[in-house]
């Protein structure tokens, strides 16, 4: 139990520095001193810090589970899912004063040409949310709120990179104008 | 002349070693090294690497200026402009494999909660970018190629946005799916 309660606080500190500080912009000991724990017992857990960053890209994802939740929910219609969806991650972002900014799109930026492990794991979280938007998509053309002419697939992936684009993009302007846009276009003129 | 040298030398190996390694990925060492200066010549020419990193956002947004001048290039129809844009870019992310991506969109992710100076700077090449774009579509607009129920500006900034958000994706899946998700949303949806 005592090695499962250290282990647990390494990964949750590990999420918060990773994103905070980025992967190359945090040691070790940066992670261990946020977890309120030795050093040494890093290793006793991860062999690396690679292998912490797969698990908290793991976790992070994992942890939007009340976002899959709302995008499956079939007591709302298919797009006011979406809407709703998007909009409590402007509201999230708005709040963080567009800081962190998400850690799939941080960790692709900084790691995909560096670490094939954590690379591997957010193009599965990427998928994986890519297919969890392709549903609602469907469902939202077979309800005829929106046109039917363009794969829902194609769609989902365009939408999520918007996103994580947009995301980026409000994060050096510190502005929400760039979350603004990605609504505005995505739902008068994307998904119509 | 010999100082000029070494500093340009300088900002040439910068732009490259931050686009393969990241901002925190390399030291001034591994940028010296790789333009061939003694480690001691880099304070000669910059205040630190974060001095390094504001003019090398500043030249890879000059870099693109072919990119500029097919942009304003009134012999070609503003959408086939806008499309031969994107085509000349997703064929060189193709080129170099899906690696490095874009050094904006990069520092964005990497910088913006830590170096006021590159998130500024990178904003400005964002919004430099951005009203470059606005104009085309303007032009497409007036011309009749697309609709012109969407704000001019907020297109471009969603549309960038989107490419910003596909690249990172290409990168995490090795892959030109993100890329022509992109393309095929962007020319047969949202500039229609």
């Amino acid at each position: 139990m005592a090695r499962a309660s250290v282990r647990e606080q390494i990964v949750v500190a590990g999420m918060k520095t990773l994103l905070q500080q980025g992967f190359n912009g945090c040691g070790v000991q940066d992670i261990t001193s946020a977890a309120g724990v030795p050093k040494g017992s890093f290793y006793n857990h991860f062999e690396s810090k690679e292998a912490l960053g797969v698990e908290v890209v793991e976790r992070y994802w994992r942890s939007s589970n009340s976002r899959l939740s709302l995008l499956r929910d079939s007591s709302i219609a298919p797009l006011e899912r979406l809407r709703r969806c998007f909009t409590s991650q402007v509201e999230a972002l708005i709040e963080w004063n567009y800081e962190r900014g998400c850690l799939l799109g941080n960790l692709a930026a900084e790691m995909s040409d560096h670490s094939q492990l954590i690379r591997e794991r957010v193009a599965v979280a990427f998928a994986e949310w890519s297919r969890e938007l392709e549903k609602v998509i469907q469902q939202a053309q077979a309800a005829g709120e929106i046109s039917a002419s363009m794969a829902p697939a194609a769609l989902a992936v365009f939408l999520i990179n918007a996103w994580e684009g947009a995301v980026l993009r409000s994060r050096v302007d510190r502005s929400r104008a760039a979350l603004d846009a990605f609504m505005s276009i995505t739902f008068d003129k994307v998904l119509t």
